[in-house]
């Protein structure tokens, strides 16, 4: 059984359906919802929504992710964002007064709204297949719903509009989250994502951070920061780096942060879904990192080596 | 004239009343019409909230300064975050099922309302002002509002609880924006802010900013990665810095940043509403910048020193 | 049987007495040759200078230790550098025309013969020991020498100064070389010895060989560039950092080394001399490597852990 | 009038004639007396040698430049080391059992006199041309020389052997040194020389050194390390680095060293005698430095820079 953000006809749904999995699965009101079903095995898997190009980080996946216990990455969906404007039959674009619809798709909407419906209300809901289904009732106080075509097409909608988009290269990254697992084996294109509490009081923290990474060769795909509710100014910093933690030169890094840093939380390694293949320096593969080992039982057993 | 965040009764409000200035104010329906204004010249100035100790940074107003015409923050002001369950005078504890409230007082009350009110269901408004001017209607589909002290008596309502806040540390910070002035002098616990765009594909991007701020000894008291909006995993970086614009080793700082990355904006030196003050190192003080100045003077200009 | 930088009474043989040892010892004509003779296993191991506080490092030992077979380091004495002036019963101050003595013993005279004898001319020799043995000679063309009291009582000369050492602070370090051995328990105060050969053509190298000790919290006490030998302009560098090689901090960072440049070589962990105790920070101790073992471990081996 | 290393016949006689100057020329007999003589204005200038590819730096001009009274570099001139076997005629190769030259002349023919001349005696002398002299005497101990040909020439001795150089690529290079200066045009392919006394007690000092022209995107040429003589362990560090004192970067930079270390000498901008070209990176060329300026203006003059 698979878990997602619900309703059924959201682009969470649409992105499980890209897996092309063969599982039930079982829509969840709220991102926690569905991750805390996860973290009580109630769910095998769930997926739901980590980032927007236009809003960012979603912050309720990445507070959960970074709280409580501690859920795996096990894959990654990058979907366009394109919406339609869905009516019940019968209504026209004169008609649309009050439009329906999640506060992030009505961020990308906006100006397409100000130019084709420059008059009407905007109220919000907790997701757009939520909106859909509020403007399928025929007492709806809303006349449409800005929603995705799966959504519009669920609750017998009406397209008034498709292809609705401010910024046509907006995109949502997807997850797959499960309980911890063995990791499977690197596939060339690979990521891993991690929390870094830093110790407090630290000035220079940060930088001690991206340090561990350089200095074995490894880039950074993402990092932000998130505060971390306790005391304003106080910071973790969700961080998605290139490569794999079956590497050596990923190990030794995380090892780094684990013993310098106040917590460090391993979120799983998994392809990246743009696909890009990594650039692995000299002297950070793992055959670099096997032979200094060699080298190093060389220094402390010379006598040993000296005989063989 | 001053803008703020309205309606009357926000906690926005609140904080522009502490400032204690004579101005007479106007409520803006939203962050960005309150810093539009500004930049229209409509208001002198404008408050809005700029970070959140438990949902970090706030994106309108983030995004609005990092976009547009430039404003610059004249000041900052802390308030805690303390709400109350306000309804019409005559509903019980025992009436409240339908609530309304801003989503980030949701955020902040999640936990009480699971404890005192489990059943009851949460809608979202615009502020918690907004909510609180719902319930005072006798036709509202609202019991009670979750709302700051300040709004429910604005609005007629009666407290049914006081001091609501799962985090009693929890505390919002609000700026005040104007168009850019001349820099005011020092106070000795100033901040500065900025937002910086690396240049893209450039690895190793942001170390170089962090070593821009620590190889003149300043300390940052916050960093923030927010996305371009153009690409997914594109970045700009919301920087806080300790210092003020009048010293040189921030002087020297932004330039470096100026010259090697896309785009810096300079959003303002302000006193630190916590009033920490600075600690500046040996090597870094105005004195040894002016004093490397005649230094280099005497090696660009040797007989000239020799001479005098 | 330990070799030394002959020929008897030079500092190096005073060194070498104060190590207290019981074995029969031979003199060495230079540093090569002790070096070598330790290499074939003619002596078990040589004491020979490494470094003078005012003419820097020894080149030749510097040079024997950074090529051909591998030499380690088991111990460092330091010894002040004070001299005397030597010369043949019968001769005064008044008769010292020419003066023999070894160029680094003339560097560090210097003053005090332009003050004592402004007019004496000073002929070099292998060693000050060497000096002093060839001002014994009835027939010497040198009227004395500056050299040790110990140089100068083993060929039967007069003092006419003793005490003579322009910078009275001089210090000399002397090593005592082995063929590669187990390493010994540290004792607290230990120092480790290497060499680093950068890649050619990598600008910015150096600065990444002292953030693999930076980045592991150790200090170091020495570094100095040699010239390669090959081409003007290419150079490796001499480095003796804080530590040993039993701790993982040292591990870690040699094997950093070892990965990303073109040679490195081990040459030993030894107690210092001066028994400044060693401060080993938060974070690299060997017990918080061992903890990060174990949650990679538990990272890359979930169900195993959950088990236990 | 130019002083150089004398006597007639050095190499570094034969470095100041590849200069081509029309000046009358005057040996001295040390590097010291030489530079002495330029700070007393005795010579306009001097030439002496500064580094040999097979020796390293030539610690009396290293040490001299790093003490007393300021000088600076105007050029550098780069030689190839070849050496003769000069004997008085009638002297054959057979006959040769007692040879003189200067300790680096001999370092760099060890292996050809091991393989050639396997028995003979090698003594030194202060410089090669002063052991040609000595061999030109018909009573002088030494048989032959080691020296240049210029040398063996100008005392009137016989080739025994030419071309004579352990390493066919080994190389010297002199520098011509005056007084304080305003410095000439940037040509293209300059080298800036520096002396940087680190404050002591500070550790990753160094690493903040390499840091103030690595941020200015500053390749160094050459560093390394001297003791300062008062005390074991402290080093102060001889720094050439790509470019010249006109260029904002460098300026910068050592204003950035000034204000940080305990002290920085500035020997001098002059061309680089290899002639390769320097490559200046995106966002520190003096042009960006400008832009950065005029920005800054903007910041602290806002309302200037809007009437404008």
């Amino acid at each position: 059984m698979l878990g997602y953000l619900g309703p059924e006809g959201t682009f969470t749904h649409e992105a499980l359906l890209t897996l092309g999995l063969d599982s039930e699965t079982q829509p969840f009101p709220s991102v926690t919802s569905c991750l805390d079903a996860v973290r009580a095995g109630h769910v095998e898997a769930g997926i739901v929504p980590i980032e927007n190009s236009i809003e960012g980080i979603v912050t309720a996946t990445s507070d959960s992710l970074s709280a409580g216990e501690l859920l795996q990455i096990r894959a990654e969906i990058l979907l366009p964002v394109v919406f339609g404007l869905y009516s019940r039959p019968g209504t026209s674009m004169n008609d649309v007064r009050h439009i329906v619809t999640h506060p992030h798709a009505a961020a990308q909407v906006r100006q397409w709204l100000a130019e084709n419906l420059p008059d009407a209300e905007v109220t919000e809901k907790g997701s757009t297949a939520a909106a859909a289904e509020q403007v399928s009732h025929l007492d709806s106080p809303y006349d449409a719903a800005i929603c995705s075509s799966a959504a519009g097409e669920l609750y017998g909608l009406k397209a008034l509009a498709s292809g609705v988009a401010d910024n046509p290269n907006a995109v949502t990254r997807f997850i797959l989250v499960a309980r911890p697992f063995p990791p499977e084996p690197p596939c060339g294109h690979d990521k891993t994502s991690l929390v870094v509490h830093l110790n407090e009081d630290h000035p220079g923290g940060l930088m001690e951070v991206l340090e561990q990474f350089s200095l074995r060769g490894i880039n950074l795909c993402r990092i932000e920061s998130r505060p971390t509710k306790d005391k304003i100014g106080n910071y973790h910093f969700s961080i998605d780096a290139e490569g794999h933690i079956a590497e050596r030169r990923l190990q030794e890094a995380l090892m780094g942060l684990h013993r310098t840093c106040r917590e460090v939380l391993f979120l799983g390694s998994y392809p990246r879904a743009d696909r890009v293949p990594q650039v692995v320096n000299d002297g950070v593969r793992d055959g670099d990192f096997e032979e200094a080992d060699t080298w190093m039982f060389t220094i402390l057993n010379p006598l040993e080596s000296l005989d063989s």
